[in-house]
């Protein structure tokens, strides 16, 4: 397993490979998630290159990017046994040098939901990977259904801008007791992390709902609040139930449907999806 | 010489070379500039792809493109004894279809000059020429010197996002007064055409300047206006003394420079610069 922090480098690797190439973009601090990414890109490519890139232009100025958990020795140690064969750590300076001016934007998709909570936060996102397509050029790309309006977003981007690559999407991983694994669970204090599985209690009892039979968005919303709001230690940010493709809020759900959700566990921002349908 | 229009025959041409990919990226009514960067990408290359392509949204509205000259036969009859093997000539509907949402933006470079005089117009340009790397996947991109904000903005976008290709800057074809081949020169009626080489005749006044040790940028942009005003049918749009790299206009003159201005002769819009130093 190379570890690799130059763009000059990584060039040099990627020219090295024949075959079909796996990405999995990751921001470090990897859980299960990340790892369920690495395994299904191993299975199914030649090569594989993880990245690991904290993206500063992603984060808002009063988020978490300076506590963001980061500890890339135990991140290597994880990737090691998986047969990974470039792991890419380049630095912010380099991503971003004095000069730069170049971003990449999607419009209608990244306003609902996170866009509309996290202004700049996608056109971060996306720039970041445009810039790492075009650094490892992969076949495929690994990203997580956990960030469900992320997926919608780099799924458009790549059709758009003609990215000649495919974007895999794997299921949330989740904790015995149905949390969404997260970098970020790691601020949650023990009482924190025992409410946080609101978030998945509040989407099961909906999309309970919708098996059996109901198929008005705004019910399904309102159960949604109703579960959430009985957890003292929860504050919602919003709750959606919208259509898989545009993430448009539905009436009524015809097709396949995104429920999603953010919630603060005290200080921390949890997100989490059911796709129904 | 193949000509394609669709993106996936496009896939599967490129999938079958080996070696080194040239891209010309064009809008068509070949001249001999164009045919100076078709030759270059020929002799640097294994394989050549011309894409033919009036890009709707580097037009503004009050712009050309519905009379933008075409003629696609005599373009391919232009480009077959040059050993061309792709002609890419995809559909606007193609390249943008219902629901297309993703744009690229290069931003303080593209804001004097052409980018302030024509909104938009750089958004056009980096974003379909982002697809036209993504789908054709070039180790080196061929562009004109007479478009010298364009290239200015490219070479920004490349670094910026990490395309792994090269830019190939190639020199802007005159005719024998001096006029600066385009295919907007179609629109010149024939007392506007030979009117048209003022602004040859402008940037060499300027560059004499040079020549004879004048470093005040301000005596450059006069001199520039003197000749232009001249000539009755010239109207001066603007005209600039800038730094090569940023673009920002000039006090003294030190390192690269450049002449640059844009005159509209009649109703038709005219570009032509100098690199000085």
């Amino acid at each position: 397993m190379d570890i690799i922090s130059s763009l000059s480098d990584l060039r040099a690797a990627r020219l090295s490979f024949e075959g079909t190439v796996g990405l999995v973009p990751t921001m470090g601090y990897l859980h299960e998630g990340h790892l369920s990414l690495v395994s299904r890109a191993r299975a199914e490519n030649e090569h594989v290159i993880v990245t690991i890139f904290v993206n500063p232009t992603q984060f808002g100025a009063n988020e978490d990017l300076s506590k963001y958990p980061r500890d890339l020795d135990r991140d290597l140690s994880l990737l090691r046994p998986l047969g990974v064969d470039v792991v890419w750590t380049p630095s912010a300076e380099m991503m971003y040098p004095p000069g730069y001016q170049t971003w990449v934007e999607v419009e209608a998709l990244t306003h609902p939901l996170e866009g509309s909570m996290r202004p700049g936060h996608f056109k971060g996102v996306t720039t970041i990977v445009a810039k790492l397509f075009n650094a490892t050029q992969p076949h495929k790309a690994y990203f997580g259904q956990k960030d469900a309006q992320q997926v919608a977003v780099i799924r458009r981007m790549v059709v758009d801008l003609n990215f000649p690559l495919e974007v895999i999407v794997c299921p949330t991983q989740r904790e015995a007791d149905g949390l969404a694994m997260s970098s970020r669970n790691k601020y949650l204090n023990e009482a924190e992390r025992k409410a946080a599985t609101v978030l998945f209690r509040a989407l099961r009892a909906a999309k309970e709902l919708y098996e059996a039979g109901e198929r008005d968005a705004e019910i399904l919303r309102i159960k949604m609040k109703e579960v959430l709001e009985m957890e003292p230690l929860a504050k919602m940010q919003y709750v959606s139930c919208a259509d898989y493709d545009s993430l448009e809020e539905l009436d009524v759900l015809k097709g396949r449907a995104l429920l999603s959700m953010a919630v603060f566990l005290g200080k921390t921002r949890l997100i989490d999806n059911f796709v129904l349908g």
